[in-house]
């Protein structure tokens, strides 16, 4: 008796499975066949194209957006305003180093945040450095009124390039406000880039204690040409010219999009990704790919019939690239309204071929999550475990969310990332759905547990 | 007593497992920071560019990769004459169909292997079919003295590209012979790719009963715009002008390089790629990634000091695309010699981001190989068991070789695959590099066992 009771649990374990493996299959399906998020994506890059917080662009993609959801016809879609920075980059910057008498131009993007130079540019010596503990060894005496170079590249050896990104980024973020300890007048960091070409990446950096001097990124091969002739003439100056401005802050919106649950509706599994984007490029990987996959994701679900038991919310985060306003007054209003978000999953580490999930949750929770590989593994999903999530979700941990990153490949990610080149033909429409489809099937898992 | 043992049996195991670890991370560290195979692609795709077999490409392949391999100082450098086929396209493809009056360009290319068709073109009614049972359906009556339109897309559903490659290469494999037997005077074929584009993408065909009739790929473009187009107007009349021969059989040669083995010299480790490529382009992703990784797999074991146990071969095979001259002459010469191959390595699926190995060999030398998959999953080889090898080295099996493919991501190389954008800057020099240092860490992995 025993043993019939442990057969017929198994095969109803078994047909479950089955069941579940069968519906994956469907929303793969579905995706491959009809999937919309590369063309959505080609409107996001092409017709409305950069959109930084508080821009124009920025407001016509939350248009789009909406618009989109309610053409899907999701139960509810609207809009939650937050205050956003807004931050402008001005005329198009302008940098060469002199060396001998010759100016050799160089490719330079000012940092998001960062001051301008005087109106005419700033000329100066320029002092090359790996990291702050360098800086400070250097100290007041061979930094003031300089420019100082940080050229720490990322790590090659990293296989995982986010890592590698991690381990460098500290150069853009707090670089200017460690120089200016020291009386640097201004600083440029080489590009997060683990390529050598000619695009500077951008990004956000902050000021935290002494003076707010103008920051530039370079390119990785304009920084290795500069390296270079500094190490023949360390005297050689460096002139750049930006005129960006901080102007006040300016309202904007988070979009959301929800299809109501049929049994638990009050609680919520979200996906989504972040709307705004730098203003150098049309934000393709980063990322109009999540937030267009995030957006198929239950379109896929709704395509097929799918009556989820919680309620699934897609949400476009504003302003995940200089301050997580989003992020931060969307999970404060989840708070305020005691909202239950059970799971949520962000997509935003590119549109690449789908490597797996990273959680951040507890260990029964990570188990419960990991468990999942068997069904998920012939879609290319075997790093599933504990990871990183996402910024936007991040600030949702404190409400007891299990916080879930989908993780495509990241081989490609950084040479894109904040640049001009991160257009839309940098995405491969397969590659794509095929993160859409991920996405769709862990909601799917996530719905149909206890 | 015993307890001891296992115990030290263990910690000797562990060990072992930790110093692989270790070398194989060389490995991968040495590839990252000073790989080569990226720059020597670049060569042989921008320097040398196309090298169908037979042809002055060809040879200058052949000189390059043997002073290539020369260069690093393997053990042993040496050249396999073989004999190959010499199939020349001639002048650029003409085609267009005329509907109600209006001439409408198409793009196509004549399939490798093709007859010209009359020297002013052929003008026909065309008539589009999905399969050979429909073809058969269709009949004499249908077909006779029509050009048949073969538009049985790529399944998008299958997730690994190559099995929806597999569901649909008879069309242009064997597609002109079938359509010759019911009287078609001529076959256009769509495309294999996955993506709507303008590129046609070319690649073998084979006469085998039924007249010689000459086919040429249609790009998916065109293939949709002909189909709609036919769907109004099934008489409209296609034309298409090729001047394709095939040319007297022509020499040309395997080239090969070695490190002998310290312990096992006689038994032999082979890592290849084939060096034709088509003509319409430079051949990266196919094979051109493929030879320099093999190449690059040698490199990082003589730049990491390692003394291998066994011999490893290295071969750059001839005529993979158009005949298997080099694959098959390769394994005649082992079987003549009575050389030990014990494993072979190919590389002919494109220089994507790592995923596996496939394997052929017997249940046990599977389980084996399986076994390497906590080591290298680290660096993105999870999908390493059963599966399919490498045509070159595919004649090898009659030796007892185990074979065994490597095996990237599968979801772009059908965008570039016979088609002229498969160019050099369609490979990523990181996702190539570890592709080198998986091979190299296979190889690593195999000479080590008993």
């Amino acid at each position: 008796m025993k043993k019939l009771l442990l057969f017929l649990l198994f095969s109803v374990s078994a047909l479950g499975q089955n069941l579940d493996s069968i519906f994956i299959k469907n929303i793969y399906n579905e995706t491959l066949v009809n999937g919309q998020s590369y063309e959505n994506l080609r409107f996001l890059c092409k017709n409305i194209g950069p959109r930084l917080s508080g821009s124009f662009g920025a407001q016509k993609a939350v248009d789009y957006t909406k618009k989109l959801m309610e053409s899907y016809g999701f139960d509810k879609v609207f809009l939650q305003e937050v205050m956003v920075p807004n931050w402008v980059r001005g005329a198009k910057e302008e940098a060469y180093f002199v060396d001998n008498g010759k100016k050799n131009k160089v490719a330079i993007a000012a940092l998001g945040g960062s001051v301008a130079t005087p109106k005419n540019g700033l000329l100066a010596e320029i002092i090359e450095v790996r990291n702050f503990k360098e800086l400070k060894e250097l100290g007041v005496n061979e930094i003031k009124g300089k420019v100082v170079f940080y050229n720490r590249p990322m790590d090659p050896t990293k296989i995982n390039t986010f890592e590698a990104y991690g381990g460098a980024v500290d150069q853009r973020g707090g670089g200017a406000s460690q120089a200016a300890q020291f009386g640097a007048i201004g600083v440029i960091v080489r590009s997060m880039n683990l390529r050598e070409d000619d695009f500077p990446h951008t990004g956000s950096m902050r000021y935290s204690g002494g003076g707010m001097i103008p920051g530039a990124a370079i390119s990785t091969k304009s920084a290795n040409r500069l390296s270079a002739s500094l190490k023949n003439n360390p005297k050689l100056k460096f002139f750049f010219k930006q005129n960006c401005e901080t102007l006040a802050d300016a309202p904007s919106h988070n979009v959301i999009g929800e299809i109501l649950g049929s049994e638990k509706p009050d609680e919520i599994i979200g996906v989504g990704g972040h709307l705004d984007s730098w203003d150098l490029a049309e934000g393709a990987h980063d990322d109009g790919t999540g937030c267009m996959q995030s957006i198929e994701a239950l379109r896929i679900l709704k395509a097929l019939g799918y009556k989820p038991k919680r309620t699934i919310r897609v949400v476009m985060f504003m302003n995940e690239e200089n301050g997580l306003k989003g992020g931060t007054a969307y999970a404060d209003e989840a708070v305020k309204k005691n909202e239950k978000h059970v799971y949520a999953i962000e997509s935003d580490s590119g549109g690449f071929t789908p490597r797996g999930f990273g959680i951040v949750g507890n260990e029964e929770q990570i188990n419960q999550l990991t468990s999942f590989r068997n069904l998920l593994s012939p879609y290319g999903l075997h790093e599933i475990g504990k990871g990183s999530g996402g910024a936007d979700i991040g600030p949702l941990a404190k409400t007891g969310t299990v916080i879930i990153g989908f993780k495509p490949d990241s081989q490609r990610y950084f040479d894109y990332h904040h640049a001009s080149n991160d257009t839309f033909e940098s995405v491969n429409k397969r590659e794509l759905d095929l993160g859409a489809g991920s996405m769709a099937s862990l909601v799917y898992l996530l719905d149909n547990l206890n």
